[in-house]
């Protein structure tokens, strides 16, 4: 089977990360002999904001939504506020294609730096799931008074029973599916945000009533952040709001090692429009073009795609990849206290999987 | 001179520790001479909720006004929903008060147990100045249409241009007198809230320019969590709304060595009410009467409330009596891997305070 890929480098080092991605997709392609990839390539970002005015093409939801899924690189540059490079590109491909769940992996890979004392890889191993396309990301506000002394600036968070049982529903079925300690913790603000989140609490709760084998858990966000630290290993399978999942896995990412490993998935799990995956980095410009940003994350992240358009293949192969890589500590970027380029890192991961 | 303290010792552990720093008050009243506090206790919280159906007195603000200072143990039982017990209480008198600045330091005591691989006690001293009246904990929202299909929950964020300023004014003031990077953090997530964090970057840039020997510095509040754990050394003061001035609060405290070291003033700068000081943690129910919490976040939060008050006192010796303690080792809480007492940990700090 061949799948349609739309790619979209984007800005910074997007296009140097999603270089690898393409080539251990197409390495383990040839690996597993039955499936390929036909690319095509969508040169939409910052540059081509400055130039048209518009972050992509007008009709570019309907150019995108032939493909079987989208592979992004990253998005911003300092010559466009990010409000709108995000909302023009990013949060508009994941809301147009109600992408409604964030698949976020936090796992610390053997090898991988992590900055705690006493934490080992089976400490930490966990996945959010962050819901994608409402909550406090709505886009819905105003400014009254504008730069008068009364100026009044108000966002509004919208969320909806449909979609929020939705994300919960699919915690609860991961959480089957992991089979780690069967639990899905409920990361909340309740006590402060008296309507969205007693709200969140509710659905959560009835949710749970289907899934009675499951433990559940409630915790603050703040507490849940500071227990990342503190206390890992207690997690499984995380619910967060668009705000707060995003918040939490870039803690995640700090425990798993940085950035260079953070890996995500913005799933349509009706398949009516395509999904998109991304590494959870941004364009990291004051390193573009030095061809030494780390792509792990990047192939981390083509191989969730993987697993989403093939479903029941086994893709750990390419994490196994990863990791004889930074064990092994001989083909890493900087950041990584190496001094392997990003392409090098690509062949490497690629040379592991040929004998795994 | 005498002060007038009103004294809400709460729930759960807030007696227990509550009673730690009015010794230690007291015993710095009585190192200096010249200072002295007479207490007046309020027994507002779950219990008196259960029996009345309010946290407080009806007209508690009014009775609360006239006094110098409120100390405030900790608010939260699981026999009363959290968002009832907080708005009826704490955020009662933050947002009754106009307790518009919520001061946190977050510093590592020599002694206390950084969960962070290579970090010294001089990498982790910062203060997160948080919003603390409006915005997301504005309290303005909805639900349409509950228990039906279409269910849609609403919660809205207010941020106003005057309490805006005032507390990126603070900030900057703050900066300038800690005179460590002279540096001010904005804590923004204005690639995705496109009203609210768009004015408030807005509001900071306006602010930043009356201080130019003042270096700024804007990091969105996902990065910012990342980089406590990376690069806690690169921060001086940093200014966040009031919930992401929670969030990374919390991740301060675990930094920190846990909720037992952080302390929290909630200030009306302005000193038409009483300002408000309360350590961080909650009511920790599970510990209750066991005579076991930490009270040194309780006795910091003593120390902060003297400096409010009296202003240009040298408070220090209170920081450093905890330090002692620590350091030493003999005295300390289950928490700390200590076998002592809530009191006997006071008792110590002030026996230390004696030779200061
Ligand atoms: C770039 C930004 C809008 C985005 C988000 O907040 O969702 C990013 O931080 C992420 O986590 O994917
Ligand atoms: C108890 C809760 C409402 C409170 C808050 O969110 O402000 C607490 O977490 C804090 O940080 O003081």
């Amino acid at each position: 089977k061949r799948f349609k890929i739309a790619v979209i480098p984007g800005d910074g080092i997007g296009n140097e990360v999603t270089a690898e991605g393409i080539k251990v997709l197409d390495a383990f392609a040839a690996y597993k002999g039955n499936i390929g990839f036909d690319y095509e390539f969508f040169p939409w970002g910052c540059e081509y904001y400055l130039k048209t005015g518009n972050m992509m093409e007008e009709d570019g939801l309907k150019t995108l939504e032939k493909f079987d899924a989208i592979l992004l690189g990253a998005v911003g540059d300092p010559s466009v506020p990010d409000h709108i490079s995000l909302h023009g590109l990013l949060i508009k491909i994941r809301q147009g294609f109600n992408q409604s769940i964030n698949l976020r992996p936090v796992k610390l890979l053997p090898g991988a730096p992590c900055p705690l004392k006493d934490k080992k890889p089976e400490d930490i191993d966990f996945v959010v799931i962050r819901e994608n396309v409402e909550g406090e990301y709505s886009g819905v506000g105003g400014i009254r008074f504008p730069d008068r002394p009364e100026e009044t600036a108000i966002q509004t968070s919208v969320f909806t029973r449909k979609n929020t049982e939705k994300i919960m529903d699919y915690a609860f079925k991961l959480a089957q599916k992991r089979n780690k300690f069967n639990k899905v913790t409920n990361v909340t603000k309740s006590n402060a945000l008296n309507y969205s989140m007693v709200f969140w609490d509710k659905i959560f709760q009835e949710v749970a009533g289907n899934y009675e084998e499951i433990t559940t858990e409630t915790t603050h966000v703040d507490a849940v952040s500071m227990y990342f630290i503190q206390k890992p290993e207690a997690y499984d399978v995380l619910v967060a709001s668009n705000l707060f999942g995003d918040i939490i896995t870039d803690l995640g990412a700090a425990l798993q090692g940085g950035l260079g490993f953070a890996a995500s998935g913005n799933l349509n799990i009706e398949k009516e429009y395509p999904s998109m995956f991304e590494p959870v980095h941004g364009s990291a410009p004051d390193i573009k073009d030095k061809g030494i940003a780390n792509p792990m994350a990047m192939i981390w992240t083509a191989k969730m795609m993987l697993d989403f358009l093939l479903e029941d293949s086994d893709t750990e192969a390419i994490i196994k990849a990863i990791t004889e890589v930074l064990v092994e500590g001989k083909t890493l970027t900087p950041d990584l206290k190496g001094n392997a380029k990003t392409s090098e890192v690509g062949d490497a991961v690629c040379e592991k999987l040929k004998s795994i």
